[in-house]
This record gives structure tokens, C-alpha cells and sequence, in this order.
């Protein structure tokens, strides 16, 4: 950490800065200038409140010269962590579509979507069974029967499953889940994150609605800081005052996130924007991008479907789209 | 809701668009315009999905009449609703002050601080026992210990407590607390909106990083379609591009929430801004755009603090502020 | 426009409100449902302040149905435009590569980076003379000298030149130039934009740092509405709060400004992200989501260009990534 | 500006980066640490391009320590800067209340609301003459004739006349204007800036819709630097994802800029919210905050004004804010 002081700050007030620092166990590096003082911090500064010291009358900026993400961070590993997932593998070149439909609403409707998903090139089935609502009178999914639905799915198509967990309490249902999904809303739920650290299962993380890139590798921090480092991060959009879209999605964090982190980076373009005829070009420019992978809801009654049906795409253009990245994938 | 069709569309998918309307359960009024036509729906148009609407070929925009929140809806309910915790009131025209360190760090220190802000004004005491932290490696809380010794400030002086849950399985450690606070970063967490609705004790629902006033008054709504009515909405920041504060405060949400809803509204100076000097101007004009409440971030020795000692004022710092906010109280 | 008034409002106010739109000459078609009043306005309701009207007590809520863009509507005028520039194409499937440095800096450098840039695939030649800048105390351009420059460069190499216009008063020196750029900054400078939509020449105008798509096109429809229909749409990254970009990449923009527009939309991946290794992922990802074009800057020694070196691709490395983008463009 | 390497970068690129910056007359003062080496440049560093250091693969990170802001820096000038018009002053703790039409549209009705606004005590008559607007087809202010009628009412009651200016070609207009303003979308038209930095009297400048408090002050910087010390600072609101007002007013921004600056600061709550209805409390909370004046929309008949009617107080009601604000003042 480095603190540039104010020019012509008072010695003992200096001094008793210092000393702070020395008190925690730090080391203080003083180098004066021509205009003004500047104390390079050596050793553990993950204590020190940045804040804070910026805030005191004779400091003038602080800089954090280490960052506080450790175990995602690629300085510290730099190879490609690949998820693996039966037979499937996500990062470090391998290339994996997740489709499905945004709620599971009947067996008929996951298998039958399930399949159609499989033979258009989908590699993981999506769907939700716990469904996160702004309101409180929107259909919530159907939770632990929906995820036996998955299963049957599962079992029929022989696609590894995703889907989302809300609760704590809800883990046991979770079992045969083959990744977990924390959503957006839930990504700086803390007790939740350290709670799927302790699992032994690969986590999909997604953005939250306005967090950083930083903050997205200090959510996945927490799960790995608690012995799971089978994260799979996620951009999906986020908010800003776009006016024909539902969200803004920010391409620029696929190699961003690559270049800071060795997990692989997937993208959701369907929750990105909102619209169903928009997902084709953004699932492109996504592949384009560099991501590892996709999330894609489809569904094969978008009019009928009891959530998110204007961003599902029909099966056949499903089809279409994956033949499409497939193309894409070839040619970077 | 209203549904304006594009000009020219065709007889047959017209009828086919009001069919699956009426379907639905609901009743369509067709009023054909010299350019256009545009249907009204009658009913409970709740489960109609207004995006998948929109989406179709022949819809140009559609509008949804009713709001969707409805038990914390003023227009159903016009007199403010008025919290009591004891012999205080929050709302109403009833004003309130919660103020104390971010986090519990001692027994000596909340009780000393809690001293301090009652003498000074402070009609609860506020205090963070189970804190939220973007990063896994800083100080996470007390924990159930810092319940304790904020009770123990509160027999001690008198004043009521407010303090955060984060997780359903701590609700049971939370009995004796007077007001639970749900932070910004849970203010979409469903389940815990859901459980916090059937206790029978106030609900400080503070508005997440960047959500809007419909969002915090759909997660009003969840609180209260679970039973329990006693909610304070809190206005503490939201994120933007601002290059000086840590958020921006929005204080039109004071009013508008006002406009929108019964429940009382508070403010948090102290996260919206970060930085201490900036508290008192803006706990002043928080009360001066008709705050019923404000909390405040108080501490006894914020160089040690173990966080957000940047934001917090020194106890005669909040001495003098109280009473300009009294001062300001009696002129609007 | 459509104006749902709240339930139960007093006939005569209501009376008064379609009284005093009869006035402004426009037709009332009033629709009379269970629980409220739906007014729908007929004729040019391009007058009516809709802010004003929905401020009114007894109107709920009020919907524009008639985009307030005309010219560069995409209903009005369902084929792509094509704008051409010597023998260069843009629009309606027609893709160019606008390439070179930041700042023209002097004569040599010009003429070398307009040499390797037609060498690696790029169509136009781009280098600003007249540069906005933040600060008063930075570079501000070589102006009528860099014109000049670029003149020289056109000349020697055959390409097509495309430099920013500041003011009304530099017109006279732009006379030669092949495309005026209006930069984000002066996106809503309208008078600027009135005096170049007097031109017979292409404009490219950029999006401002935080404006919507709607605003980009009114923008665009000042220009038209002037005379001259040649414009150029381009994404260039909006504010938002991302921690590791300069900016944020909205590239849903460009599937949305196709449907809702029939011009040309390109895009610059370089101010997009101010960083010169996330330009090659972000231009593939522009041309798989179907831009017309990109704008890119490249400079033959960054580290001693005179502004955003930082974003710079260096010829070399400009051409293998020319090569990749054509690879995207075969295949989508 | 102190530069921390990465750790363990090579010798030679080291040196290289050293003298690139000796190269540039710098003084460069080199710190090893442990971990890492940190360079301090010393001398002028306004040249050196902070984005192209911190792009180069050695460097870790980069710190500007001094501002770029020099003749609006508090530092430099501590004491406020009070601008004096005719006999009002704002700033040093000089209050004045700006009040006026969004448009003048009439003699007789700018003479009947400057007569309003001065009985009910504005100290200035506000009232757009050039009307920046979104859409090309709405009504863009009386222009010359406009300003001819705000003389006249400056004639008939005394009150200096504050009006928007849009363009460098008319600046002859203005030489009765006692305050010319500089709108939010040309708060970064340099090139205006620099013209109006020209002139011998004060400007009112507005920040941008998504500006930083940094680039309002570099932006005040352009107009200082070119002669013309009288800035007035104006926050309007911010662009965000709020949902029901226009934008959020940052009322933070006040005491922030009056740390950061001499200059005086004032604010605008009718364009911050768009709704007449919050002009009060946001005008209230804005006095509170510590601003030294406020810009207000007053219309004697806003159901007909020909813009932004929606944010206009009628004169009585504006009186009677007026005497509030006084209130406020008496107790902070």
C-alpha cells in the first residue's frame, strides 16, 4: 500500500501515522520528495482500511498496490482451471452450451426441451426450479418437484443438469444437481457462498446486477477460501439506463476476467437483454469474445411459458444458433 | 394493462393474440383507432407476461395500468403507518435517530458508545454484529457474541436495538433484538424477505446497490404478503460513476417513496457517502427533504475501528449534528 | 398517446383535461373500462408535454404510442441505407475497417500508419486533428496542420480520410475531408449537428458517454431533419461503473439500432475499453454481432503517441487482427 | 506519479522504462521494496500518459498524486470565491435564488413571472432564450427575440438575467446577459468553454448528465484558464437506472466541490427530478447540503408552457418554498 501524504504536513502528526502502521505489525517505507512524502507499507495490509486512512486530514491518496483476490487469481495459478462435469469440459479451451428453459414447469415440457436442446449440439441442460421473483405474487418455480422433473430429464437424455439454488436450507434437495447456479441477485450472499464452498460440486457464479469484475472474483473467493475451487463465473448484463434493452451486457469482461482470473467465463445472453432476437447475434459475439461457454434459455412454448418467455428461443432456433457458434468457434 | 398493436396488422393474428388473452381469464376492450388499434385488459392481468407481450410481432408497446405492489401501496392505504420499538414512534411525523459503530467490537466499546448517543439524541442504538464483507479475508463480526453485548448496551441504557441478519439460520439469535435490518446486498434475497415476514417485529429493508424504488417496494411487499406490516424502507446509496463518494445519495426517493407507499423512510449518511465529513450535510438535508429517520454510523475512536471507521463520526461530532438536525426539524 | 386516468376522478376535471387537448387540435377517442378511463389522443401529439400531463392529479399514467424519430425510422424506410465514400461501402452488407492513429502527430507518421493499415485490410483512414480533450492543459491536436497531414496521407495511399469536428467555425477546413466525425462529447451539441446535416457529405456520429439509443437517434434525426440522410451510427462504450475498462461496450446496440434503424452502425472497440489488448476480442465480437464496421486506432510506436497510446494496436498486430475479423465475417 | 512495477521484472526493461521518462525531462526516484519497486516522477507529469504506463506489462499499477486541476483547486486559492452581480453575490456565504421559465415564450410572460419571482425573492431572473432539445421537431426557444424580452423584464423589475448559451456564433447576442450558462450537454464543448473563457463575466456552468465532479472541474478549468475566473458550479442530477424521476440529483456533489474547490456551487432541483412536486423537498435538502444558491423553475401558467412544464412551481408556490429555504438557512 502505497500513501502519498499532503505537502507540508506537520512531523509529529506524520509521526504518529507511522507509528499506527508499525503498531499493526506493518513495515513503513519512507520516501520524501521534492513536494511531498509518500510511505510504501510492507507486509499484510489486508487489515489496513483503506478508507479510513484515506479519509485523514494529512493524507492526500492511498493506493493498494496487492489485490486482495488470491486463490482466482492468475498470478498465483497460471494455467486454465477446466471444469469437468461427466464428460464435458468447460475452460481452457473446452467449449460448453447450457440450454434450456427458464422454469421447469412439467416433466413433459423438461424432457421433451431436454432433447431437442441435445440434439442441436447443447453439452449441460438449464432450467429453474427455485425461481428468484421480483414480486412476491409471480410464480416461483416448482421447487423440489421441479428439480425431480431435472432429473428424469437428466436420466432420459443423459445431459448434466444446472440449476439455481436460493436457500441455504434447500442444499440437501441439491444433491444429484451436477452444477449449482447462484444467481444474480444472490451473488454477495455471503452465507450462501460459503455454504457451497464447503460442496464438492462445480458452482456457476453470475455477476450481480452492478457489482465490479472485483467483486465478482471476491464473491468466488469466498467459495473457493472455503475448499471449492470448481467456479465457473458468469456475465449476464448488467444495469444501466439502456433504454431498449433489460440489461447492458459487457462483453468486455470475458477477456477481462481472463486475464485476472484462471476460472473459465461463460455468458448468458438471454438474461442479458431481455429479447429473444437479440440472443443469436450476442451469443456470437460472446463466442467471439473468447467466452468459455454459454447459457441459453429455450423453450419449446416461449408464448406459453410461465416466466422469461420473450428472451426464449424455439428449438429450432436453437438449432440454428449452435451451428452458427460452432462456425464462430472454428475460425478464432 | 393496454396493448397498442403496430398499424395494419393482420384480422387473423389479432384475434388470435385476443383469444389466448381471453384464454387467460381475461376480458379485452377493443378500441379501434383511425392508426391503430389498442386493447385493454380486464382482470388480473398479474400473470401475464408483459415482456413476451411486448416481444410478439404485431404488439408495438404495452403498458401495465395497476402497480403491482399492493399492501404497501398507498393508494390503498393513505394514512403513513407508524412503527413503535418501544415508547419510540418512526413515521407519521414521528422522527427518529439510530446511531452507533458499524460493527460491535467489545462490550465496553458499544456500551460506551451507546452512552454517548444517547446523551447526545440517539433514540436506538444501532450496531452490526454479523457483517457483510465483499472480501472473505476481513473481519466478518462478532457474530452471536456482538448480540450479546449490544443487549447488554441496551439494558444498560435503555435504548432500543437495530442490527443485521443475514442468514435464515441465525434468526433464532435474533429474539431480542428490537429492529432487524436486511442490508443492501440481501435486499433481493426472497427467503429471507419471506422469513423475516412472519416474525412479529420491525423490518429496517435497506434499498441494494442499484435497485430501483419498485424493487425495494416489491421487497417491502414480500415482507409484508408474509404477515408482518411493520417495515422501514432506507434510502443508504446507490452505485453510479461518482469519482469522490463510495455512492450516490438519491434523496428524491425520500419523497417519492413517500408518494408511493405508507411505510416510513430513513436514511443512511454514512455508506451513501463513506467519508465522515460528508455525514452532517447530508444528515441534514436528508431531514430537511422529509426523512423520518436517519442512522447514523457513530464511534468512539474510528482511527481503530475495525471497519468503516472512514464513515463514522467521533460522538461529539454527532453531539453537534443532532442538534442542527433538530433545528432543521423544527423550520420544515 | 394513450393516458389512463386513476379511478374514480370527478367528471368535470376529467372534462377540463379533453377540453383543453381539443384545443391543441387533436382528436380524444375516450375508453370507458370497469375501473378507469383510457383517453387515446389523435393527430400530431408531438406537442403535448407528456411529462406535464402525467404530473396531472388525475392521470395515472400516460404512454407515447408514435416514436418521436422519423427519418432514420426503420418503418419508414424499411432497406439498409448505404453510404458510400469513393469506393468504399457501408451498410447493407457491406463491412470497412477505418484504421489508424489517435492523433495525426506529423506528416511521416501519418503517411506511415495510412501505409500499413491499407496494407492490412483497413478502408478508410482515421486520425483526429482537432482532439477533445478533459483537461485544457493536454494535447488539443495539430488541427489545420493535421488536416493537412491527413490530406498528404489520402494522396499517397488512395484511402479515404474520416477526422472529428469540433465547431461550426472549422467547417471551411473540413472540405476535403471524406466522413466528419461528431464525437461523443458533442453527440447533443445541436447546432453542430444542424450545421453538418447542411453538408452533402457522410457523418459519423458517435454515442454519447451515457446517452440512450433514442437519444443517439434523435441525434441522428437532427442531421437528416437538416438535409443531409449520410449517417453513420457507431457504439463506442458507455459510462457505468466498471472497475478494469474505460468504459462499457453495449453491443446489443447494434442489433437494436438495425431493427429500429435502417443506417449503418459501427463500432470502436478502442475507446470502447482504453486498453489495447482487449481491442482484437472485442472487435471480433462487434463484427459476429453484425456491425457495418469498425473504427480502430492503431499507431506505429504507442508508447510515444501523444494521446491514448494506452489503446493502440501497433500495424502488426492490426493485421493479424484484420485477418481474423474477415474470418468472422465469412462465416456469420 | 508513483508507478509500482510488477514484482520480479526484468533489469532491462526496467532501465528502459527509466530513461524512457528521463527522456521527458523527468526525475525519476526509484524505491525497492521486498516484494516489488515502486518509481516516483518527478516534475511535470501532466504530459505522460497514465493510461499508457499502466497498459505496459511491467507496471502493476499507476497513482497520479497531483490534481490536474489547478486554478479552481482549493489548495491553491483556499478562500471562496464570491461572484458579484450587480448587488447580488453568491458564494462566501452569499445565498441567491435564481427563478424563471424554462422558456421564455412572451414579453408579457416573462415580465408577469420576474415580477412574481422578485416579490416572492429571487434575486435572479432565469429563463431560456436557446433551447437545447432532444428532438429536432420540438420547440427550440424564441432565440434573439427571447432575450430581447428578458432585457426588457430585467428593465421592468431590476433582476439580473441568467440564460443559456448555445453556441460560439452567438455570443454577440448576449452582452446584456448578466450570467451566461453553459448547459449540461456542453459542459464538455471546449471549444465553447474556451470562447466563454474570453468573456468578462460570470458563467454559470452545469455539469453533464454523467460527469464526474473532476471533469466539472476540468471543464471550469478550460473556461478559468483562458481568463474568466467567475464560475458558478451547478449540479442538475445525474443520469441513472431511477425509475421515477428524470435523474438523481447528487446532492453530495455540494459539500464534496466545496472541499475540492473555491468555487461557489448551486443547484438545480427542477431538472434533477422533472416533477414539480419534489422541487420543494430536493430545493429544501440542496440548502441543507450547503449550497450557495439554487436555479428554480417558477411558470405562471405551467399546464401551457411550451416545455418542461411538468417541473414548473406555480409563482405562489415557489413563494412559499421561498420563505421555507430562508428557515433553513437561519439554522445551518
Amino acid at each position: 500500500m502505497i500513501i502519498a501524504l499532503k505537502p507540508g504536513v506537520d512531523a509529529g502528526k506524520e509521526k504518529q501515522l507511522i507509528d499506527w502502521f508499525k503498531e499493526m505489525g506493518l513495515g513503513v517505507h519512507t520516501s520524501v520528495g521534492s513536494e511531498r512524502t509518500v510511505l510504501g507499507l510492507i507486509g499484510d495490509t489486508s487489515k489496513v482500511d483503506m478508507e479510513l486512512v484515506e479519509s485523514l486530514e494529512i493524507v492526500d491518496s492511498v493506493k493498494r498496490v496487492s489485490e486482495t483476490f488470491k486463490m482466482c487469481n492468475r498470478k498465483f495459478h497460471p494455467e486454465d482451471t477446466v471444469i469437468s462435469v461427466g464428460d464435458v469440459k468447460i475452460g481452457g479451451g473446452n467449449f460448453a452450451i447450457m440450454a434450456g428453459p427458464c422454469s421447469v414447469e412439467s416433466e413433459k415440457q423438461i424432457v421433451e426441451v431436454a432433447r431437442d436442446v441435445k440434439a442441436a449440439g447443447a453439452a449441460i441442460l438449464r432450467g429453474g426450479a427455485f425461481k428468484p421473483r421480483t414480486s412476491p405474487y409471480d410464480f416461483q418455480g416448482l421447487k423440489a418437484e421441479g428439480l425431480e422433473y431435472l432429473k428424469i430429464a437428466k436420466q432420459e437424455t443423459g445431459l448434466p443438469i444446472v440449476t439455481e439454488l436460493m436457500s441455504i436450507t434447500d442444499i440437501p434437495l441439491f444433491e444429484d444437481v451436477d452444477i449449482i447456479q447462484i444467481g444474480a441477485r444472490n451473488m454477495q450472499n455471503f452465507n450462501l457462498l460459503q455454504e457451497v464452498g464447503k460442496l464438492n460440486k462445480p458452482i456457476l457464479l453470475k455477476r450481480g446486477l452492478a457489482n465490479t469484475l472485483k467483486e465478482l472474483l471476491m464473491s468466488a473467493e469466498y467459495i473457493m477460501a472455503n475448499g471449492n475451487e470448481n467456479v465457473i463465473l458468469c456475465e449476464r448484463g448488467i444495469r444501466t439506463y439502456s433504454d431498449y434493452t433489460r440489461n447492458t451486457l459487457d462483453l468486455s469482461a470475458v477477456p477481462m476476467l481472463h486475464e485476472l482470473s484462471h476460472l473459465p467465463v461463460i455468458v448468458d445472453p438471454s438474461h442479458a437483454t431481455g429479447i429473444a432476437r437479440l440472443v443469436p447475434p450476442m451469443a456470437l459475439a460472446a463466442t467471439a469474445a473468447g467466452a468459455d461457454g454459454l447459457i441459453i434459455e429455450v423453450h419449446n412454448d416461449p408464448m406459453h411459458a410461465l416466466c422469461d418467455g420473450a428472451q426464449s428461443l424455439r428449438p429450432e432456433e436453437f438449432a440454428t444458433l449452435a451451428g452458427k457458434i460452432n462456425a464462430v468457434r472454428t475460425v478464432i
